[in-house]
Formats: structure tokens, sequence, C-alpha cells
């Protein structure tokens, strides 16, 4: 078995702490990872606090990794010692469903294995994430990161990145489309500069005024305060697509009749409370409200290399580990631009 | 001015009662017609009463018409005197935006004029639907109905017909398609006949056993009792479409998580409340919620024409006009197989 370090929840309520904890030794298919930046996701917090039903501790958080392979098994031929990793929201999926067969392992008939507090197929649960300074996964389920690319500034791409890259591409939102992006943090930014760097005419919509600046620069070509009514009356039948990256409960109305007929509003947040959705907004101008949720291992590589060729990057705050609860805090206020991300060369 | 009798609502409480009054001349490019059937629709009740806002009274409701062309005007070009025709749920729209001009009149940006409770372009208001012996309008929203079919049975294809072809036509449903319908009335079981006559595999979903032997004579391949949670739990990620034609508030997640991966749930009915949905049940299967309205003229002419070419017709009890209040609450019980139609001749 292989010692690995880390920072994990004890329990519902108290800090993450320091953990040390064994992983499976390098298998034939597997591949070490040295890990080298692991960023911060809301899901992390909902996990760890059991927001999302009980979980077995100590957990180790964290699906937003990347880093140096260190070894690998006698088959592995996707990578070689030296080769820079990563590893999103998943370890293994079934392999042989249609959706697995299809390259849409997120969406496993018989479930994933997830990165954290998942079942592995060995039996050993539960799984352990990327607050670490190591972890083993199976070639197939880990991403070649383009070596010119920074590597703090990947790390989100495997969890943030792909779940607003995939439904970019699934409903092929680019030139021509006005797209609403709503929610400016970890999953709106990233879902910006996907969205402008594709040509869509991008239009942040916010709550909060003083984001105006933020969003342009993020590459939105327009900003909207949806506080203010005759904004929001003026935006009604406008858009072909908007990405709503908002997980608490909101008025999903409002955004609804934004949309122009045959529009279509993507859901990337679960809120714990249903949405209230007034039929009649999707009849009458024969709107769409669908869901994607992150993306398959194949897209995850085309989203990487597409990144790293259009200079697509997260803007990020780097902490060293010890910083993680501090963040935690951080992160429920909404005061981080855009994604924390653990240094973890600060994990001794 | 051209003298009509009909069966009016006088207030929101009061049963209909006969009304005579007004319509317009026979313009350059208007159809007259004489009304020989005239189909009742749930929404008929819900304008009479008020449900669905204020009314100006005395309204005579009915949009599934049909009737005998007796006079064109000077331009007309489609009819002549003698000709089937039928009107469906509206008689004019702006014409000129870009709905309009794709031939999606039912989505005009600037509002469709609608057959009853509408405000006609020369400014009269309300329209007068057809639970009367004539009906004048302009000859492109007239539909041709082919000569061989049974009229009493065309009628509610005019709205019950076209509002479930639409969307199987516009989402291509079909052969290889799994297919569950939700609420065997009026609209359900025309979208039995219609997907059915795709070559799609249809499937009743249904709380009342009962119409398990009305499903199969209707041409559904199967019938599910939604009251049995073994057969819910059977069906989960199994239809790759849902057509839910009810418009009473209901549980649209237990239906919703009968959809497969990307499947999609048609929403034909508005119910006043909000419909609650558990984004989760989008998300982790990529699911789709769309709603449709009725349907375009030209895509109602084809409607018609696919009807009379695979011999589909409405199920329908024929009732004269002074039976129209008996059947209003006879529809409310949901006591109707699966249409009433009124044989305008029985209106002296």
């Amino acid at each position: 078995m292989i010692q690995t370090k880390g920072f994990a929840a004890y329990d519902a309520t108290s800090d993450l702490k320091p953990y040390d904890f064994e992983r499976r030794d390098v298998g034939a298919n597997d591949v070490k990872i040295e890990i080298l930046y692991c960023g911060i996701c809301h899901s992390d917090l909902h996990h760890v606090k059991g927001e999302w039903g009980e979980i077995l501790y100590p957990s180790v958080p964290g699906h937003e990794i990347v880093g140096r392979v260190v070894q690998v098994g006698a088959e592995v031929k996707k990578f070689k010692e030296g080769d820079m990793a990563g590893v999103g929201c998943f370890v293994d999926s079934c392999r042989h469903c249609h959706s697995c067969r299809e390259g849409l392992e997120q969406y496993c008939e018989n479930g994933f294995v997830a990165t954290y507090g998942g079942q592995a197929k060995d039996g050993s649960a539960p799984t352990q994430g990327g607050y670490s300074n190591n972890i083993v996964v199976d070639e197939q389920y880990v991403l070649r990161v383009p070596m010119n690319m920074d590597l703090s500034r990947v790390a989100p791409l495997l969890c943030a990145g792909i779940t607003t890259y995939s439904p970019i591409r699934e409903w092929k939102i680019g030139e021509g489309h006005k797209v609403g992006i709503v929610g400016l943090g970890g999953l709106g930014h990233m879902a910006v500069k996907i969205a402008a760097s594709k040509g869509a005419d991008v239009t942040v919509l916010s709550t909060s005024p003083e984001k105006a600046k933020d969003a342009h620069e993020l590459g939105a070509h327009n900003f909207a305060n949806t506080r203010d009514k005759d904004t929001v009356k003026s935006m009604v039948n406008t858009f072909d697509f908007i990405i709503n990256t908002v997980s608490a409960p909101h008025d999903y109305n409002m955004y609804m009749n934004m949309l122009k007929r045959d529009g279509t509003m993507i859901l990337l947040g679960a809120p714990p409370a249903p949405a209230e959705i007034m039929a009649g907004n999707l009849l009458f101008k024969r709107r769409r409200l669908v869901g994607s949720l992150i993306g398959g291992i194949a897209e995850t590589q085309e989203m990487l290399d597409y990144c790293a060729t259009h200079n697509i990057l997260s803007d990020v705050e780097v902490i060293p580990i010890d910083y993680v609860n501090e963040a935690y805090e951080r992160m429920v206020k909404g005061d981080v631009k855009y994604r924390f991300v653990i240094d973890m060369a600060s994990l001794k």
C-alpha cells in the first residue's frame, strides 16, 4: 500500500485536519500521480458537511486534481513518468453500460466511482480525494494536461471547466447565439470564458452590480443587473441560451422569460429544494429546461486541449492547505475570485 | 354585418345560453364557413369561467371548428364555395414577426388573435368562437379539410390533434422510440394515436387501471398503472419521450425519472401552480423538460393531411348544443371518450 498524507473531515462540523491514509498499490493499468494542485469546489463542502447524504469519515475531499505522473503500471499506454496529468470528479465507472460505451461515463447507468466518498471496485470505501499528496487512478480515468499550461490554473478545469464546457459543446453554443450566464462564481466565470471563446455574445446576469467590471474582464460582452426591473424587462425573449450555475434556490421563471422562442436554459446547479417552474413559460415560447452534469473523459480531454489552444484558464487564489477551513468560510460568502486552489507543496 | 346564432357565457357562473350576434362582412381575403361541428375543449371552460383572466361577456367559446365554405372574398385563392374547411385556436396573427414568417403563428411575437376572447385587427373584441352557426376568417388562417374525412371526428384535430402532432413532429418521435403518454383524455388519446402511427412504442401512464383496455384499443402497446410502486420502479430510465398532457398539478418528478439519459418530457398542459422540478433529475441524466403550444397553420394543414392518409380521427361523443352545459359538467369529471363535439345542426 502507498502511504498518503492529506487533509480530511473527521465529522460534519469540525475543521478539516491532517490525515494519514493508504492508497492501493499501482496496478497494471494504474497511474500514480504526485498531486501538485487541487481546486476547492463547493461540492467538497456539501460533501464533508454531509449535506448530500451521510458519508463515511474521515473523508478527504478534492476533485480538481493536477500533478505529475510518478509511476505507471505495466499495461499503461497513455502516460509515462514525468507527464502532467489531471483527475476530475470520478475515477472509475462500470465501463460496459451504453453511457460508458458512448464516452459519457458521468452518466454511467451503474453509477460512476466518485473521486472522493465513492465505492471503489476493489471494495475499498470511501475513495479519498485530492487534498492529498498523491493519488492512484486507472489510466482510463486520467487526463493528459498539456505541458504549456499553468497548473494551478488548470486544476479547476477538471470540474468547473468541464461542467460548463460540456453543455456548450452539446448544445453547439457559439457564433450567432446570445447567451446569458447566471451566477459569476467558479462555474460562471468559466462559462463566460468558454462561451465567449466560442464566439457567442455573452451577458452576465447578476444581482451584484459591482461584478460588472470583472464580467467584462473575463470576456463578457454585457452585464445586466437583475435587481433592476427595467433591465429585466428589456431582456425578455432575448437569449438563445441561459447557462444557470446557481445552486441555491432562486427565481427560475424570471430567467426563463428571458429566453427567446425555442431558447434553452441549462441548469448546472441542483438546489435541495425543487425549482418552481411555471409550465406556461415553457409552453408559450416552446422553451427548454435541461440539465447537464460535468463531462465524460473524452470530452474532458477535448476541453483541456481546447483550453490549452485558446489560453483559457481559471482565475484562482492559490492557498496553502492549512488555509482550507478559512477558504471554506470565504467560499460560502462568495468571497473568492474565482476558485481557491491548494498548493500541495504546503502539505508536509 | 352577418347575423349569427350561437351559445354564449353571459357571466362566469351561469350556464351557456343562446346568443345572437354579428360577424363582419366577408372581406376580400375572407372565407365564410357554415359551421357543422365544433369540439369542446377544456380551455373553453377555463375561458368562460374567467379562470385564465377576466373576459368580456357575452363570450362564445369553441376553437375546434369544421364546416362548409359558403362564401369567399374576391381575393381568396385557397377556397371555393362547397369546400370543407377548419378553424383552430387562432384566426389571425401579426404576420411579420420571425415566428409568423417561419409559419409558427402560434408563437407570434405580437400575440395571435385567439378564435374567441381575442382582439381582432379591426378593433372588434372579443372575437367569438365556434359554438355558432357561422364564422368569417381570413383564408390564411383557415385549413383545408380533406373531403373523405368524418367531419364530427375531425373537429378535435384542430386543437387536440395539432397540440399533440406538433411536438411529435418537432422532436421527430417515431420508430425506435419508447414513448410514455400521461393523461388519457382529449389530448392524450390523440397523442397515443399519432405516436403509434409514427412507429413509436407507446405506453399509457395512468392512475386509472380501468383505462387499460381503451388504451390498447387506441393503439397503445402498453399500459402502466402509476399508482403501483413496483410498476413505477420498473419504468425508471426507460422512456425516450414522455408526452405529458395533464393540466392539473401533479408529481412531475416521478415521470421525469422514467426518462432515459437525454430523454425529453414534453409539457402540453399549464396548471396555474408552478411545477416543482428537482433540478437533480435533469442534471444526473441530462434530461430535458420542454413545452409545446398547439401548432402553426402550415403544420396544422400537414397534420390534417397526415390524419386523412393514416385514417386518424378523434374518438368523439356528438351532442346537440343544448347539452353543452351538461357536457361541461361531465368533462370536468373526465366522463367523456374522448371529446364532446357539438352537432351545429341542433342550433336553431
